[in-house]
């Protein structure tokens, strides 16, 4: 493979009409439907044993629609399970803005693309940070949508309850071209007028991440009249962690289990742990997981309205290096979670932002919004990029 | 991948019963039906274009059976179009015998993992020579039935009219066993009675390789009382060799150019090549070599008949070095398959045999049978092993 190994295959589908994304091509996480490919979803053995795709996933189907050409399909971590970038079988995908650390995952293909300029945009998906994490690591722009805002028919599933597909480009103005091609219009207020803080979150961000991003965070704040430093989580995030967890957990195993009892297909080592795992979780044990789902999805529901955002930080440091020890990939991966499952628990859209980075290397800055204010949230962005934008 | 870059996939696909192939394992060549699987036919376009396989090829699933056990799909020069063995997405099987040269194709794979000892015996197809020259090359026992004897149903096809399967293994017990379960009982006759050696087709032959091989030949030659030496091509085997290349080139484009024309699939510069000059050929401009072809196979059915074996060198000389320049592989290619064209027109069955090496590398035998004589051919081969295995 060539090209920083972001591609599992390029392709050249010619968009249908001439409309709003013309001049831009695109690339795809290559577990969503393209005509008469076969997904790998990471895995040999799963192109091995599925059937090319009939016709477009409706979210590719809508870009062709409108103008973009897609250009190939992206590697990702085995079965979307992972959130490091590194594949076993198809090579882990070259981080461009640092080739010694990993490039976050599991849309890795996708962000590698796009960092290294391949491509104009890329589709990954997003259940637990896919999108946001390699966006994050790779210096980007990612958008994860309000959840079940977007069509998922046509992309191969990780935990439904919590999959939704995302973009990442290099600026703002692109991202939320691509926003308003695939979002509905929904909401109704004219402008954001709250911002608040989740103080548990920064709390998970490393000393020189905090100190990098806390120039543009108060820029930021400073924008707004009303400013607040909150708790969002009564239970704490480790709690909230373990929730998301296990709730995913259970329905990986119900997407995949059967298939994997099946076809017994040859994972790497931290993906095959992974699903042995997630084989054990029961999901009638599981009430108290759904009932906390449930409280933080009325919870922030209404903290956030139709007026608010909530800023975190992306990712608690910068991309570790490849090949990190098991502790090592099992403490990130733990402290990741914990901030990605905030807006992964609630549904909510959230947009992570390349403000600054570390000796060189990115880190993403995160605003969230409440439910269906996706496209008010691009827009706010990217008025708003001369804050973070030298 | 691992062992010496045979496989394409591991597998391990129980018997149906315990029959006489108990015990043994084989892997196939990776465009046999294989039940859930898509076959690649070695190229990663094909596999992502074609879906699995609702059923094991009957060839397959005959041989589970009886006993053996499925571990592997192998590796297979792009849609089995080149005799090299050399394969730019999956990688070159490894030659056992001398890693510095060429496995042979295209049943490259297949021959690997019988020389590494990985498996007892691997099915590949033949059409234009790709288990007998691949065998010669690894130093094996390799078969080619005779053509519409033994079905093709379940297997990727390359040129309908020529296309068989064989298979191949390190003795002459295991090829005639798995003969035995493959092939039907058709001969008539007690013994064959009369050897034809072919003065043109050892004329191909380098000097190291006749000198090689010459000691086994007397000997096989001092077993019969009728001996002849004879030229079977009045019109020699250059024409031969071209008719043979016209008429599987016409099939070639029938069978794949529609897909090549839609796909636009990523070949290796000599496969894309030998596509493209496939795709200029005209049908209804291939009347002579047609006629030729009819001509060839009452020829050598006479002059064969049910007692009669002919003797010619499998290969020209050893496994070329890998890598080599395209002249030398076009010199190659072309001296092999006026040797393997003689079966290959007439549609008889060939056995070739690890008689002799030429400073280590091994070269290969051929004794061709008349059609149908095929279980007789493998009984003889396996009762007279003693003239070559010291």
């Amino acid at each position: 493979m060539k090209d920083y190994n972001a591609f599992v295959e390029e392709l050249n589908v010619e968009p249908f009409a001439k409309e709003s994304l013309s001049g831009l091509r695109f690339a795809v996480k290559d577990v969503l439907d393209v005509k008469g490919i076969t997904a790998s979803a990471g895995n040999p053995d799963w192109l091995r044993t599925h059937s090319p795709a009939k016709s477009h996933a409706p979210v590719v189907q809508r870009l062709l629609e409108n103008g973009a050409t897609l250009v190939g399909t992206t590697i990702t971590d085995e079965l979307m399970y992972s959130l490091n970038g590194e594949n076993i079988h198809y090579g882990t995908p070259v981080n461009p803005k640092d080739h010694q650390r990993i490039p976050g995952g599991s849309s890795s293909g996708s962000a590698v693309a796009v960092a290294a300029k391949l491509v104009d945009f890329a589709l990954g998906t997003d259940t637990a940070g896919s999108v946001r994490i390699p966006a994050a690591y790779c210096g980007l722009y990612g958008f994860r949508p309000t959840h079940n805002f977007l069509s998922i028919e046509g992309v191969i599933p990780l935990a439904p309850s919590f999959d939704t597909v995302g973009w990442m480009t290099c600026d703002t103005k692109t991202l939320l071209k691509v926003g308003e091609v695939l979002l509905q219009e929904e909401s109704s207020a004219q402008a954001f007028t709250r911002v608040m803080v989740d103080k548990d979150a920064w709390a998970l961000a490393d000393e020189e991440s905090k100190q990098a991003l806390s120039p543009v965070l108060t820029t930021i704040e400073n924008c707004f009249t009303q400013r607040e430093s909150i708790e969002i989580a009564d239970e704490g995030l480790v709690t909230w962690m373990n929730a998301f967890r296990t709730l995913q957990g259970i329905e990986v195993w119900k997407s995949h289990g059967e298939w994997i009892e099946t076809v017994k297909p040859h994972f790497g080592p931290d993906i095959a742990a992974r699903f042995e795992w997630a084989s054990t979780l029961k999901e009638d044990e599981s009430a108290t997981e759904q009932q906390l789902k449930e409280r933080i999805q009325n919870r922030l529901e209404k903290l956030l309205g139709d007026d608010g955002l909530l800023i975190i930080p992306t990712v608690p440091g910068k991309a570790p290096l490849v090949n990190m020890s098991g502790e090592e990939i099992e403490k990130r991966r733990s402290e990741t979670i914990q901030l990605s499952s905030i807006a992964g628990l609630a549904g909510l859209p959230q947009v992570t932002i390349p403000v600054a980075d570390v000796e060189g290397v990115p880190i993403g800055l995160s605003v969230i919004a409440g439910p269906k204010q996706d496209l008010r949230l691009l827009r706010w962005m990217d008025q708003h990029c001369d804050l973070w934008e030298k």
